[in-house]
Formats: C-alpha cells, structure tokens, sequence
C-alpha cells in the first residue's frame, strides 16, 4: 500500500509564476513532491498543472489544505482547482445492457485488486447480466426503460447513484441515451465507450458502417458524456487493423477487445484524477 | 531479379469449382503457382481471387494466355479479369504542388530500387518543387491550376499523360480537386492521400479539425480517386497516437511521416497488382 | 449457427499442379469451398495449404474423407495432413497458478459464446483462483507441484487431461516448467503465453529486465510449448508503448493486458485450425 | 520563428524544494515558463527536470544565466545540468555506408525545414552515395575503413568532425563499429539506428535472425552509442508486424520504413534537448 498523497488539479489563465507559486506553497509546508506535469495551450492561454505530494510528514492537516491552497494560490491567480486524497477510494457505478465483456473486464479488474475502486452497484436494462454482477457479489438492479417511462426510469436510476453515494459512472455498453438531466448531475463523471474510432462512425451500429466504408483499421473511443451524443471529450482511443476478409462479424469480435482496453485505461486515468475538461477536450496528464 | 511471373485478377458470381477451374488451367499448362489468394463476400456472392504463376516453362506464349483463359474460365464462369505480367514496369505520373515530403519519399523508393517503377515526369501547380523533381533527374511540368482555366489546365496535364504513357497517377498531397471527366480516364488508377483517418475529417484541414476535436490519434488515408471527395476505396491506412500535448503544428509533423508511410503502402500494393475494387471497397491479397 | 465445414492443413514439397489437384478433389464431390490460403516457403521448398468446404451437399461421408483425399491428393504428392470439421468442439484444460487476468479473460469469452470450445477442467498448483473457476461452473483441480514430487504431479496432471479427452492445454501464466515427456505427449497443442517480447527476455522476471534495460516497448509472446524454454513456435506477439515514467509495476499492469489480449488471439488462432507448424515456426492462416 | 528560449536538463538525488527552488528562479527573474517535465526515480532516489522559458523579458543575460542558476540551484542541491538555447542551431555529422533510405530521409528533412539542424557533411566508407550527398548540396568525405587503417581512419574521421564544428554524429546504418576512444570524445552525443527490436537480435543480420526464429513483429532501435556493441541506452523504438509470408527480404523492406521514422524520432528528441540518459537508459522528456 502506498502512503497518502494529495492530488492537485490545476486550471487558470496562463501567467509568469504559476509553478514557481504553486511548488512554493508545497515546499514551504515541507511536502515531497512524487509527480507534476504541466501543460500551457498557448492558443488559448490557458495554464493546467497535475501536481501530486506526500501527506506524511506535510504540515498542514488534510482539512487544512483547501482553504490555505485557496488563500495562497487560487485566489491570487484565479485557478480552479480540485484537491483529492489518494486513500480516498471512488464508488463507481457500473451501467450495462447485454453485452457481457466489458463488464467482465471491469469487475475482473476490481476484483483483483488493480484498480482500487469500489463497485457498490450496477445498473441494467435487461436480466441478462445478473448472473455475472452475482458470480462477483455485487448488487444487480434492474430499471427498465422505455420511451414512455424514461423520466421516472431515471429517477429511479438517480435514487439509486445518491443512495449508494457513487461518485462516477461508467456507462460499459448501455446502450440508453441519458437525458440532459441526468448528464447535468454528474458532469465530467459519466464515462462512455463506443465502439468507433470518433468522430467516424457516431450514432448507430458503427461497425456495420466501419464495414460498408471498407475501412482498413478499426477503433474504439471512450469519453466523457455530454448532452450531444458521441461528442463529449475524448479520454482514450485505441485502434485495431482490418482486412477485406473480415465481416461484419469479425469486426465486432475484433472490436470487443478495443472496447474493454480502451474502457479500462480511460478508467484507469480517471481513478488516478488524472484528467482535466477544458473546450470539449481532456488534458490527460501522463 | 526475378522470372517473369504472370499476375491474375478475378472477380465473379460465387460458384463451386471456381478455385479447381483456374487452377486447372494453369496446371495443364504446366504452370508453376507462386502464389494464390482467394476471398468470397458471403454477403454479396462474389468470389475474388488473385494468382500469380511463372512463365517460365509455361506451355502458352505470353500472347496467347488471356484468349484461352478467357475461353477456359473467363466465359463460363463470367469472371471479371485482369492479365499483368510481373515484368511490365508500371509508368507513373507523380502530381504534387508545395510540400515535399511525399514527393522525396516516393522518389528516393524509385531511385533506390525499392521499386520497380517508371517515373516519366512530376506535374505541379507550383514551380516550388523544381529542384527536387531535378535532384532525381526528371521532368518536371507546371501546370498552374485555376477556377478560370480548370478546363485546359487539366487537358494539358492529360495531354502530358497520354504522351508520356502513363498507367497511373499518384496525387503526393497534390491540393487540387480532379474533375469527373479527368477521373473518369484513369479508373482505380488515381492514388490519393488524405491526411486523416477517413471517414473522419475528409474535406480541408483535417488537422485542424483532429485538434479541435481533441481526437487521441490521428491517421492516413490512401485511396483510390472517385469523383465523390474522400470517398473513394480506400487502399491503406494507419495512425498515430497524440496527445494534448500536441499543437496543431505537431499533429502535421507527426501527420507527415504517416502520409509518406500510407502512401507508400498504397503504391505498393498497386504496383505488385494486388488490389481489386468492388463496391466501392478494396480487396488488398496479402 | 453455421452449417458444418471440413477444414483440411496440409504441407509437403513444393511442385506444380498442387492446388489443382486438392480443388479437383473438393470439386470433383461438389463441395463449396468457403476459404482457401496457401503459401510456399521458396527457400524450404515446402508448400502450406489450409482449405475449408462446406459440408452440406459434399458428396463424401465424412467418414469416407479422410481415405478418399489420401488416395487422391495425400499419398500421390507425400502430404502430411490433417482433417478437422467445424462442429467437432475442441476440449480446452486450463493450467494457471495465482494470477487470475488471463483466467478471467478466457473463461469470459468461453462463457460468453465468443468461442466454441468446452473447458471441462482448470488445473492448477494453488488454491487462490478456485472461487474464479466456481464462478463460472468449471471443476478446479490442484496438483502441487514441487522439485520432489513433479513427476507424480505430471502424472496426475496427465491422468486428469486423459479422464477428461482433453484436446490442448493453455497455459495461462501457469508457473511451473513441464517435462519433456509431458510436453511430447501434446506436440502442438500446449499454448503458453510468455511476458515478454521474445525472443528478448527469455527467461524469469521479464518486465524487471525490460526495465532495467529501458526498452521504449514491451511485448508478449504466445507460442506453443517446446522442450526448449520460451523457444517453441511463435503464434501470435503483440507490444505496447512504455516511457521511463513506467516502473516495473506499471509494466506489469500494462503488460497484463497485453498477455490476455495475445494469449486469446493465439487461442482463437488455434480454435480455428488456422495454425501449422514448420521447422519451429507457424504458419498462421488468415 | 519562435522567439529563443533557455532549455535547463537537471539531474541530482532527490529531496523536497527541488521544483520550487527551480522554478522560483526562473520566476525570479521574471521568466515565463513554456514546458516544464520532471521525473522522480523513485528506485533509485534520483530525480530529473527538463524546464524551458522564454528570454524575451528574462532578466538576466544570456551569459549570467549558468553562473546564476549554479549558484541559486546547482550547488546547492548537487546538480547535474546543461543549459540550451533554442537558437543555437546544432551541428550534426551523418555515417553512412551504402544504404540510401535514413540519408535521403534525413536530409529531405533537413532541407525541407523540418528541423532546425546544419549538416555541414557527410562521412561514408564507400562512395556509393556521393550523389545523394551533392543532390542536397552537402560536401561528401570518403574515408575508406579496413582492419589495419583503423586507428588512422578513426582519426581522419574526428579531424572532419572537429573541423567542422559537430555537435552530433548520426550513423544512417553506417556498417563499422566506432572504436571507444571515439565513442569517449562524442557520449551521449553519437545515435545509432538498429534494425531490431533491441535487446532482440543485437549483431550482425538481425533481419534473418528474426525471420529465422519466426517472430510475428520486427522493431527498429535508435540509442546512443557506448562500447558495448547495441547496448547503449535506448532512445526510441518501434515495431511491424509480419507474417510467415514475409521473407527476408520483405523484413529488409518492411524494416527500412521502421529505420527511417525510429532514427528520425531519435533525432528530433535529441535537437530538441528532451533526452537525459542515466544508468544506461534514457528519460525522452514529453
């Protein structure tokens, strides 16, 4: 077990002395810096910073951190900021349909200790993944949903993510649009893989027009959700080579393969509160 | 160097006995096969296939194969079929305006020997490439192309072609848009390449558009011209990984070294004449 | 469900008139042939060949097969061969120690329909991945393997493969060395899957030496098992991107999914009788 | 043009204040940051930097900067450092022998503005591509290399070299091995290009040890060189995937496209002053 850290996310406009202020405010209460990575979009001036340090030994309590950081840096240099604490554990909230292998990849994953994350729930449209959600003991809640009952469907759904008190979403081939509703109440939080190298091939059955293009590669994008469907910044992308002689057929078995790696590392970066939103794009610090 | 080979490309209805009928015949020729891919499209009913054999010992002059092919299989089995030999130099057309660097890749593989491949003259819309086409010891035609003298800019260049006996045309980031009558006369004979992964970003400034997107990877795209922009089969592709890192001046040095790549690729696969068009689609036999 | 096929390898000296003679004999008893790919090794002067025909109207029992192509093809051009049919379900035993990545992942895939394949047993020297097995139905046997006791051990193991008609053996990161006589009882049907990019990192604690060395690139290797440690016909490698960021605990992770990802590919490679061996490589039809 | 900036490579042992004592420096003296990238080996407790900043407004001189920052940070925490500007254009010297495809490929993009880097000559043992070398305008120096003239050979070549001022040797597959008293006059300052996947296939023929044992991916190597033959630390890698179709000399094709993209990459990390080595790796800062 690694000791605590704390984990800092930085965005402001850019300036002379961010670092410098930043680094200073941690040295000065003697924390050992483990990882920083800075980025500037000179474009757009803007300024973004992943710093992360040492608790132990640091000397300021944890409840201490925010309003000192504030007082020191944030408000100075107008940064919006979020602090997270390593030992700090997510509850993450698994959606699904029918499909299993994403599923299983993910649940595998937790079970085995490569990922810490808590799954204190999962949510699906159909029975079908039951058996699986029991083989890993966790709780498996069926919400149907239709067109007519799509509102209280999700305040269903809702319910559910506030009682088990989940902090984000992972939407593992659900194949249900969200409402902007839902989407609004976890911003940046809802995590989607689809199965198409985006921005080619939104929408429906992506690898039926993967196949009618010919294309000679095929992907898999994952990304936060936003209210415009497949649009939402891009986390993780991952591709895989196709011939003439693979089918339809073939590119879907090929396809679940990018699916489950592709989702794993954009949860992987998001439980490591390594990814900062800025115009529609991630800053996904390495 | 070696043997002169002969090179067939097939397509036809789906049947049995197709593979045994070919085969046959070569066979009772006492033809030696260095090579056989065959494919079918389930879906569509179409049977392909690419063979290659020695002419050497071969019982049939090399004028007389395709009339009793034809009359052997091509007729009964209502193939489609194209007869190369391996020892024909295919004579290409390169046409480039400003950038370089498809330009020398493609002529330092012709120079080298990678290729066996004619290059009888550079045509541009743009003097800038003189001293390159010069390094390499040939023609180099400016052809300035513009919305006023489209018509004879591009009578001109097939005046050139035509002179020069040119089986192909290769479009090394050439920034023009062909018209459908100059298509029309090279077939599945126009290699483009695009600068992005197709279907995504088609059009102008796929660069641009990858980085606003904020895409994870950028690709190539090597096609062949059809009078639709960016649409037509597509021959090769690949990608590479970014990051936001990336400005949009990174993705097109990054994008430069795939563009050389694919088209490459492509080129190759054309002049070992081992890609057939079907619905709009490419079978490449490996 | 698709209606049976037979599926013939087939490899011996290179000579004319070899893919006309075995097409003759599929035609000859009107049967279709799905898919058929071949290759010459011109330095060897060996021929390779797989073919695959329908079944259903064939005019040969399948019984009558295997005599018929002898006579006709087999002996005349001193083949060696072998005959499968689609709907003969392979057996598939297992072999794991403590890591359970690679157990998840194949037994997901088997559970889930994406392979058609039993797995009537998963054997293994520890206790820690039997709730895995029970999870998905699947008897799991542990056979301690220590310096001592390892001929019994095999000999257990051998007895348990033998009771349950197994086919081949996996050998999902299982860490013991087999004997050579357990090895020479399964030629060509024991799939091991190596952490490392072979033939680089041969050996124990391939990610501490990746690391130590500074590799830009990890990889991992699945082959078949030969008395020569990790030397055995290559099936399938693939690799992954890795910077000085990466410790070796990070390698490991990232090399995790690159075990499953290659170690599945080989499988399903196998599963298809796609795979021949020859002179300690594979030929791997596509 | 980008406007100058100072580029600082820091390597010393861990300890807390490190980034705070740097960057309160450059802050100091009203710097603004452009990239900063650190790195702790946690391992072996040693931590390393790359920072750069514009001079445009910095207010010390140019050549008060190493003295200021050595007095402020260096010795004070027993650093290593080098300290760029981005407007000192490097002077690289290429080896070559006979094989044309690295020196076409780095020169076309020398010439065509790529890097910002001066080729004041090339040094081969054979005079086989004089005509490359004067085609891009680039004096040619033929230093003939057998057993016996080596030490003279050696010292006519680091003449050339001091002559003309080199920062860098590149060999562009140049086929002699460089003694140590050479290696000792340019470290970390000469690049090789190794057409393997090191630490696979390291000596002579790596192409025909790779199709020998069967891989199913060849990989290029761009390092430093040291005395130990292919040992040195690695500075970028890169792979292709084959198949058992490819012979040898397809590897040798397929390979050239991998040399030139690896040694370019190599090349443009080291203009850029992004790579610090230690304990024979590298750290390729992003």
């Amino acid at each position: 077990m690694q000791p605590a850290s704390a984990q800092l996310l930085i965005h402001c406009p850019d300036q002379r002395g961010l670092i410098a202020a930043v680094t200073d405010f941690i040295a000065r209460h003697d924390g050992n810096i483990l990882d920083l990575d800075q980025h500037v979009d000179a474009i757009q001036g803007v300024f973004f910073m992943r710093v992360e340090w040492e608790l132990d030994r640091f000397q300021l309590q944890r409840e201490a951190i925010a309003d000192a950081f504030d007082q020191a840096c944030g408000q100075p240099y107008s940064m919006r900021w979020k602090l997270h604490f390593s030992d700090q554990v997510p509850r993450m909230a698994l959606f699904c349909s029918k499909l299993s292998h994403c599923v299983y990849d993910v649940l595998a994953r937790c079970q085995s200790g490569e990922w810490n994350v808590e799954v204190p729930l999962i949510v699906s449209n159909h029975e079908d993944l039951r058996p699986v959600a029991e083989s890993f003991g966790i709780p498996y809640h069926v919400v149907e949903v239709t067109p007519e009952n799509k509102p209280e469907a999700e305040a269903r759904q809702i319910a559910l993510l506030r009682e088990h008190e989940v902090d984000f979403v992972v939407l593992a081939r659900y194949m249900q649009i969200l409402s902007a509703d839902f989407i609004s109440r976890y911003p940046e939080r809802i995590i989607n893989i689809h199965h198409s190298f985006l921005p080619a091939f939104a929408g429906a059955r992506p690898y039926h027009q993967a196949h009618q293009r010919g294309v000679k590669i095929i992907g898999a994008t994952s990304h936060y959700v936003t209210t415009e469907l497949d649009a939402g910044p891009i986390i993780e992308q991952d591709v895989a080579r196709v011939t003439h002689k693979d089918s339809v057929e073939d590119l879907v078995r090929k396809g679940r393969d990018l699916e489950k790696i592709v989702l794993a590392r954009a949860i992987w970066h998001h439980l490591g509160r390594k990814v900062l939103c800025y115009d529609n794009r991630t800053v996904v610090f390495g």
